[in-house]
C-alpha cells in the first residue's frame, strides 16, 4: 500500500447535476471505499467537449492533496474500442477513457505510467455499455484510493491519446495562442501564460494590441478586474497564471463572440 | 440499533441549487447526526414532478450500501393533509411526502413496512407550513441514522399512494411501455426492460419498428452509441436495463420531440 | 484552541458549477484541513449580486451548528482595496469581502469582533489578483476550524461595510418593506416578519391589500401553497417567517413580474 495514497477522489463530467448519474458513481464509491472523500469538481462539462473537460481538471487538480486519485469522464466513446485507463503521475492518480480528457493533467503533473483497465476484479460486477463512469471508472478509483497499485488493473501501454492543442509560442515580438475556457462570468482564458507575456515586456497599465480570432483590439493590462469602470474590457493575467480578457461586472466573451479554440495574437502597442 | 444502519443520507428534491434550502436541510442532519455523510442525488428533478422525482431515485437507490437512508422531497402538497412518512425496506430507509415519490424506489427494493411520521420529538423545534423537507424529513432522517426505528416516529400504515405509472408489456409480437425520464444527453430512456425486449428475439444489429408517441421509426439496436455515425439515432439497451432511444453526441429528444410518459411500441421488422 | 469549535465550513458563491473555482477552494481547504467537513450553501448566487449572496447567507447559516465556519466570496471588488475579513459572531465564524455580503448574516448572529485578513502566513501561498476565494478566503476558513483565533490574521477593524437593505416598517395600519429574493420556485420573499403582520392582526384566511411595486392586489392568507387552487396566488409566512407570495404550483415573481428589491406594502382588508 501506498503510503502518500489518500482517500480523496474527485469527479468530474459532462453528466449535468438533474440526472442520477453523478450519484450512481458515488454510491458505487462508497460501496467499496466507505472511507472516501468525495469532492466533485464540475459535472457542468458542455456535452463531449473533451477539451473543456481536459482544461477544467488540469486548472483544479494541483490545488489537491498529494496521492488523490481523480475521475474524468467525458467519454463520447464509450462503449466502443477506446480503452479504460489509469495515469500514475508525480502527484496523483488520474483514471478515465484514453481519449485525452486527463492527459493534459496528468503531463502537468509529470506522467510516471499509464495502465489499462482491463481485469474484471476490479469492475462493477456487471457492465454496462454506456456508462463506465459508474461500471468502470468509479470501482477503479475506489480501489486506487484503496490502495491497490495501477499495474493490478492491466497491462502499461505508451500509445496514449494526447490531446492535441494549439501551443502558445513568441516569434517577432508576438505572443499567440488559443482560447482554452469561456468561464461562467464569461471571462476569455487564454493558453499564454505570464512567462510567455513577460518576453513581450509587458507590465501593469501597458497597452497591447490584441487579436481575438482575427478581430483587433487595444486593451489595457490591470491587476484587478475594478481597475477600470464597470462594464469596461481589460487584459489580465488571471488565477491560474494565463492571459485572460475580461470585462468589470460583464462579459467579455459576448463581447468579443470568443470562444474555447479561437487564436489569439498579442502584441507590445509602440507609443508613437 | 440496527447493526447494518449507515450514516449515510442521500437527498433528493426539486429545490435546484441556487435558494438556501438544501443547505438547511444538510445543517438540520448535520446538527443532530455530525458523523451523517451526505450525497446529493439531485436536486434538479423538474418542479413538482413527481413521477422524475421517483424514477431519478430508483435508479440511483440500488448503488448504495445497505443501510443508506434516503430523502426525497417533491412536495406539491406540503402543509396540506397528505402525510410525511418513512419506508422502511429490505435495504434502506426512504424519507417523504406521502405521494408516490419514494414508492418507486422502495417497492422495487422489497417494503417491510410504512409509517408516519408524528413524533414531534423527531421534528425541528419550529415546523414550518411550507418546509418539510428542513423541518421533518431532515430530522427524522438523522434520527434514522442515528439508530432509530421507523416505529418510534409513528403508526403503521398501509394506505399509502403507489405511483400509477403504465406497466410494460408483450402482447402479439409488440412490446409497449412509456418513456420514463429524457435525461440531460436527450436520451429516451423507457420502462421497457431488457428482458422484454428478449421476448422479442431482438438482437444486436437487428432493426425494430418503433412508435414514439404514435409516430414511426425504424431503429438499430446497437450496443454503444459509438455504433452509429455522428447524429444517427440508434436503440440500446442503457445503463439501467431499459430500452433507450439516442443520438450519437446528439440529443434523441429534441430529434422525436419526446416527453416523460410518451407511449413506446416495439416490433420486431421481418426482413422481406 | 476555541472548544466548541467545528470542522464544518460553508461555501457560498457566484462562480457556478461549471469552472474549476468552487472546487479549487475545497482542494486549499483540504490540503490544509484534511479533516474539513465542506458544505455547500450555494454557487448559483447570480454573478456580482451582494444581496442575493447575503440573502442566502443569511437565510442558511442558522441552520448549521455552532462553530460553523462560513465562507462567502461574491466579490465585484477582488484585487482593489476592498478589505479581506473574518467575522466572529456569537455562533461562528464569517470570511469574505468587506462589502456586506457576510454582513447580514453576521449581524443576525450578534457580532463579536471584525478583523482583516493580512497575515501571509495564513494565505495561499501565491495571492491572485482575481481569486481570492481559493488564495486568502479557503486558506483563512480551513486555519479557523482548525482553532487559530480571528485575530492572529490582522487587526481588529471598526469601520466595515454594512449592507443597506430597507428596513421594513409599520406605520398608520401599513406594514411595508421590500423583496429580499425570488426563489427557483417563483416565490416572492419579502422582509416583512410575521411579528410585523401579526401588529395587523391578520389571521388565516383574511384577504389583504397588498402593492407589490406599486401594482395592487388582494390575497388570501394561507398556511399551505395547496390551500388555494392550482395556478392561484395566496399570501404566506414562509420558511424562514417572512411574508411570502406564491402561485400553487406556479411562479408568483412571473405573474407579478417581481424582483429583488421592489416595494412591498400589505394592509388589512376592512370587509364591508
Amino acid at each position: 500500500m501506498n503510503v502518500m495514497q489518500q482517500t480523496i477522489i474527485t469527479l468530474l463530467s459532462d453528466f449535468g447535476l438533474k440526472d442520477p448519474y453523478v450519484a450512481e458513481m458515488k454510491a458505487v464509491i462508497l460501496c467499496k471505499c466507505p472511507e472516501a472523500k468525495i469532492v466533485d469538481i464540475s459535472h457542468e462539462i458542455d456535452k463531449f467537449n473533451i477539451r473543456m473537460g481536459a482544461f477544467v481538471l488540469a486548472s483544479a487538480a494541483p490545488y489537491f492533496p498529494k496521492g488523490t486519485t481523480h475521475v474524468a469522464v467525458v467519454d463520447p466513446g464509450v462503449g466502443t474500442k477506446r480503452r479504460p485507463i489509469i495515469v500514475k503521475t508525480k502527484r496523483s492518480y488520474f483514471v478515465g477513457p484514453d481519449n485525452g480528457v486527463i492527459m493534459l493533467a496528468a503531463l502537468k503533473e509529470g506522467l510516471r505510467h499509464v495502465h489499462v483497465i482491463e481485469n474484471p476484479q476490479y469492475m462493477f460486477s456487471r457492465v454496462s455499455k454506456t456508462f463506465h463512469g459508474r461500471d468502470i471508472f468509479a470501482p477503479a478509483a475506489a480501489y486506487l484510493a484503496k490502495g491497490c497499485a495501477a499495474s493490478e488493473f492491466g497491462k502499461k501501454i505508451e500509445d496514449y491519446v494526447v490531446p492535441n492543442f494549439v501551443k502558445p509560442c513568441f516569434e517577432n515580438n508576438v505572443a499567440s495562442g488559443e482560447v482554452l475556457h469561456v468561464d461562467g462570468f464569461g471571462n476569455i482564458i487564454t493558453n499564454i501564460s505570464s512567462e510567455i507575456l513577460s518576453r513581450l515586456a509587458i507590465r501593469e497599465n501597458d497597452f497591447a494590441k490584441i487579436d481575438i480570432d482575427r478581430e483587433a483590439t487595444v486593451l489595457k493590462f490591470c491587476s484587478a478586474y475594478g481597475d477600470v469602470s464597470l462594464g469596461e474590457v481589460l487584459a489580465i493575467v488571471g488565477s491560474h497564471d494565463f492571459l485572460e480578457f475580461s470585462v468589470n461586472q460583464g462579459s467579455a466573451a459576448e463581447r468579443f463572440k470568443a470562444k474555447s479554440g479561437d487564436l489569439i495574437r498579442v502584441q507590445r502597442r509602440v507609443h508613437s
